[in-house]
């Protein structure tokens, strides 16, 4: 398959008019959904885009996903990292093609995900969770999207220590932040990002005292909103609920705390 | 250089204890700021993360520039593609390592950078623009960061079509993204993803109402908004004033009308 | 009573320890909800803020109902006006103790009743609904909190034209706002304010042509939004979803044409 | 005068075109602003809503303050409350034509404003200020909108309490709310409600554990956001920038722990 129909084994989006999502692996096989049965087998060898009928007349998009469709449809068995995080996490930590990463919390594997996305065949993901169940899950939902062999699964409490070091970038997804900072500085590069999320004002503030005591300067915290709309032309509006919270992010780099010697080159 | 150590040529991010920060290229030269002068020459060999000193004594950590902070630094002549705005696209189109990408309306450049950072060196952007100035300007700001062999610049204005087929993903950054839709239709590949972004809601109307006559569907409309923290963790509060828009981005699929016959295979 | 203690046929806001609401009227009655029975005449004489408890053991502070309370727990048929709308609106209008006030599109009377109250006794609230069910509804509202007496509802399409002149302020939450801008122009005093309530943006644009085209001056749009935490002081956080959308509020002044003719002074 | 036309000690609020406003006491003098001087006097005797012109030939709208215009034109030594939050506040609040209230730090007197408004002619607002500065600046904004005799300005620290008893609302605007809980719980009437304001969420914190402590229930905490946009029917668009913080709004009632016995009168 040259990747402009659909093939055995790829990954398809399949979409309803009133916007329902089905992320599903094509084989010859019936998928079942409360929109009715789809014989999967039929799309092979057809466009990208093309519509298919379940067994009740329901049409369904046959689409590509693209990575936020895959982050938002593994399974999980965890509260995930948004898809409207994860685009700025991207953006602030040192992660693309050739990186390498260390995340801290696998959790279901979103995150996971996305920094093996970026991180591309020639990049590295290391990604440590002390709870078993949760590792072989993220690592069954990167074999789905084919993504695992960029990633290294650790099962281990990173308290202990990362046994990297100098990677280009750190991700704390975890309860007790400041619990791993010190250890997060041993293995981040030097004026490298270290990233986290918390979803409470408190552990916010803990964090940020911890990020001075160990030596991490130029801290930041936000949050990312998403507002959506209706996407009806002549009755534009917000939609009227909306995810008001999932966690705040802080961002801060690895300082070192020698100066540069007017003058002088370092050895 | 082995990448831990500040070399010649390198972008280096200089942040003061206020938080004003400078992106600069390493070279032996003197860089004036309003905080004082800071000798360039001194940093090569250091490890990131260390301090510097400026003539006038303010302090400056020497930071790795994320993707965040290169977009954000660019030399600009238009309204730049904010990174709250940036990472999200990042997530809905099909971007990543290996990815051949459509963008139109170069502008200074800060999506056609995040585009090639993230198509990675087996990728490739192609980037329209009608306006000379800002392609070129684009062209530099990609220079700076090593990442113009990654992107075709074209000068030309995309309604007359684009010259690509079967592309990964596309981006409208145009002012009438409605004049572009049976263009972009043509060259991006079947159930893939367009993305768009306009300032107005008459504007958003007006390309939905394009959208659903020119062959795509699923379309969605979101803002992105960022809302940062005093990083105070005895005080920890909001900012008292934020960017309230950038604008709206909107998203759809190009569809295929060709449904799926039941129990056929295609040829 | 003397208002410090629970009288017959006051109201009163029965709130469970997880924060679910009831407003009753006291009587000697048995009242009914999902987590047991109150007798509510065992509450008279008693102090506001006391407990009760339902004959299945679960406790209810009683409390006195804040504005907030009584509009948030009309009896609805409509769509109604929210809290965080009601408040910034009655910040807008010209409303206050002995002013009187038109209101376009009674609905289930949640703007009707904050109007009444703060028009207080020596004001008066004229409120125009074409639909009966929804008048008398209304009225009902208004009669169970005992400020019936402040509003004159009028069974009436106001496109007609408002019965009144000269008012301190008038506001239409109707679908079609540009139907009533000349009849509105007509009823309000010069310089006082005109407000609007709309959700889509298509119908604000629509309403801003119509306003300057109808002697409207000092047009503004804004939306009203509110976030809640949740009130845990160890574990604070903005709850995980919020409303996102009610409506875009509009405001607009009466203008007169006429120029002040300098130095002469008019008739 | 008989309201309708501009009398000599009317307050107008004066608008240009784009938007620039001045809030002024119409009499026979010169009022010098940036777009020219205008001639107040001539004022006299127009009707609200026409038009005045300064010495340089710039437009201004003459219309009546509405309370946001009032609230927001005092003259101010220290931070005042917005009227996104006072509007929320007075639905909140019992306060209403002949309510009595307490607020704890006059400050410059904003929502001592907006309490008297509301309170009316037969209502009365108690206002607490330890700075006499302060204390003296709100009067003298109370006196300008002709509300002061509906206020009691109290120069006293509220730690060493309050002399009134069952008021039907208390607002603490103090920097350590904490300190004045006990205090509150003794003034206001049972079931009624205390509201405060704070701009950190370590005090938010704080406030929560101290109200829990102090007999107060049904805590709730919020945020008010105002987002506005420009008014332009063709290019419809939120504004660039809004005020993105100004402080987290705590509302709790006062309770009494005595349980109400079931079936015997209490006395």
């Amino acid at each position: 398959m040259d990747g402009k129909k659909i093939g055995r084994g790829d990954l398809a989006l399949l979409v309803s008019k009133e916007g329902k999502e089905f992320l599903v692996q094509v084989d010859e096989r019936l998928f079942g959904t409360h929109l009715g049965n789809v014989d999967l087998g039929n799309l092979l060898g057809q466009s990208w885009g093309c519509i298919t009928t379940t067994h009740r007349g329901k049409e369904l998009y046959v689409l590509k996903p693209s990575l936020h469709d895959l982050t938002r449809h593994i399974k999980r068995r965890t509260q995930i990292i948004f898809p409207k995080d994860l685009g700025f996490i991207l953006m602030k930590l040192e992660v693309g093609p050739g990186k390498r990463v260390i995340e801290c919390g696998t959790g279901s594997g979103s995150l996971t995900l996305a920094l093996a996305w970026m991180a591309g065949p020639t990049g590295r993901v290391i990604s440590y969770e002390k709870e078993e169940a949760f590792s072989l899950l993220a690592r069954e939902n990167l074999e789905r999207v084919g993504l695992a062999d960029r990633v290294e699964f650790k099962l281990k409490d990173a308290r202990e220590g990362f046994d990297e070091r100098d990677v280009d970038a750190l991700f704390l997804d975890v309860r007790n932040p400041w619990d791993y900072l010190e250890q997060a500085y041993q293995a981040l590069a030097g004026g490298h990002t270290l990233g986290i999320l918390v979803p409470t004002t408190n552990q916010v503030s803990r964090t940020l005292e911890g990020l001075a005591q160990n030596g991490f300067v130029h801290a930041e915290v936000c949050e990312i909103l998403m507002r959506r709309y209706k996407a009806n032309p002549e009755r534009l509006r917000p939609e009227d609920r909306m995810v008001a919270h999932t966690g705040f992010l802080i961002f801060a780099r690895k300082g070192t705390l020698k100066e540069v010697e007017d003058g002088t080159l370092p050895e």
